[in-house]
């Protein structure tokens, strides 16, 4: 059972929990996803490709943009911009395109706001253990960096009850088939089946 | 991700849809799952027994329960009495068990009353055209009661929207699949995941 308009899927998590390979697999192993591309005054670094990583863009042409209100949320980082394109979003939602949106809780409220069908959906670890293990798997962060992440973690913990839905990320693959379901359950909802419903109505009263 | 509690579920549907197939299945193929077991003032047919098809009590027995609000809901048919025992069902919800109740719209809504977080399942026919011919194909009713429950059909597709979830009886593997599927996501929510939620809380601040 599709309908004709997608689901705007937002999913947050802790840093760590692995929602960028997630959301990757969950891409590649099934149909009807789109990723949304963020928009970002940030240069591209060699490789990325506008329109592709993201949609690149000068400090003008950004602030531009956040006065027509043509992106669903942004926020500033390091000196730099990054946003939701909001034509990109809904070409993709008309389009039956279920879009995934990868962003934290501040943006995903903002989403909610406008889009109160929105899924938002929250990637955790097992446990705290696990998430300082990835942090400092990745070899690369300094005991300083991984504390800040932690103590970040700590506060994002408190908005959880906002979402829709937690899923740990212990087996990737479990994990992702997870998702996967419940995206496939939204799709059941009354609401998002109205036509279907009006048509049984309709043959029902005319048998 | 499975907590102590159960779900309490709640199908409702067309009468031929195939609800009682439907769970039959479930219950068959996937672990975790109780019927729900009715009780009832009507005498048991051959074959039927005490606990196993139903709960058959005597008239004074069943309005001692209703006195005792031992009973989630009940309602009175061909003047026999049905009810759903609280005790079963909260007995099998407090094992981890999902208890499913079949149960018309009526009886649903005294659910969800008393139970906010019961998850309430609509199971529908492809189209009409389908419904009638599954109530036809039983080769055992008249026309007369087939337009009854096509009436009686057309009545219920009012209330589709008190329910969380449509499902479409075409293929009864897929049906099967897509009903275990919404009842696996539920499991997701953030309100079914408390304890986790609250242990993960803990690790990151006393981290």
């Amino acid at each position: 059972m599709r309908n004709n308009e997608g689901i705007l899927i937002v999913v947050s998590g802790f840093s760590g929990a692995g929602k960028g390979t997630l959301m990757k697999r969950l891409v590649e192993e099934y149909e009807g996803y789109a990723l949304s591309i963020s928009a970002t005054t940030r240069p591209p670094r060699p490789g990325e490709e506008d329109g592709r990583e993201y949609f690149f863009l000068s400090r003008e042409q950004f602030e531009k943009r956040i006065a027509e209100h043509a992106l669903i949320e942004h926020a500033e980082y390091c000196g730099n911009y990054y946003g939701t394109p909001r034509d990109y979003v809904e070409k993709k939602l008309s389009e039956g395109r279920d879009v995934i949106l990868e962003i934290e809780i501040q943006g995903a409220l903002k989403i909610k706001e406008q889009y109160p069908d929105a899924l938002l959906l929250f990637v955790s670890t097992p446990d705290a253990a696990e998430l300082r293990r990835r942090l400092s798997g990745r070899g690369t962060e300094t005991e300083e960096v991984i504390q800040k992440r932690l103590c970040r973690a700590a506060r994002e913990a408190e908005g959880i009850e906002i979402y829709d839905y937690i899923v740990i990320n212990d087996d990737l693959e479990t994990c992702v088939k997870e998702l996967h379901g419940i995206i496939a359950a939204a799709h059941h909802a009354p609401g998002r089946n109205g036509e279907f419903i009006k048509k049984m109505r309709r043959e029902l009263e005319e048998n």
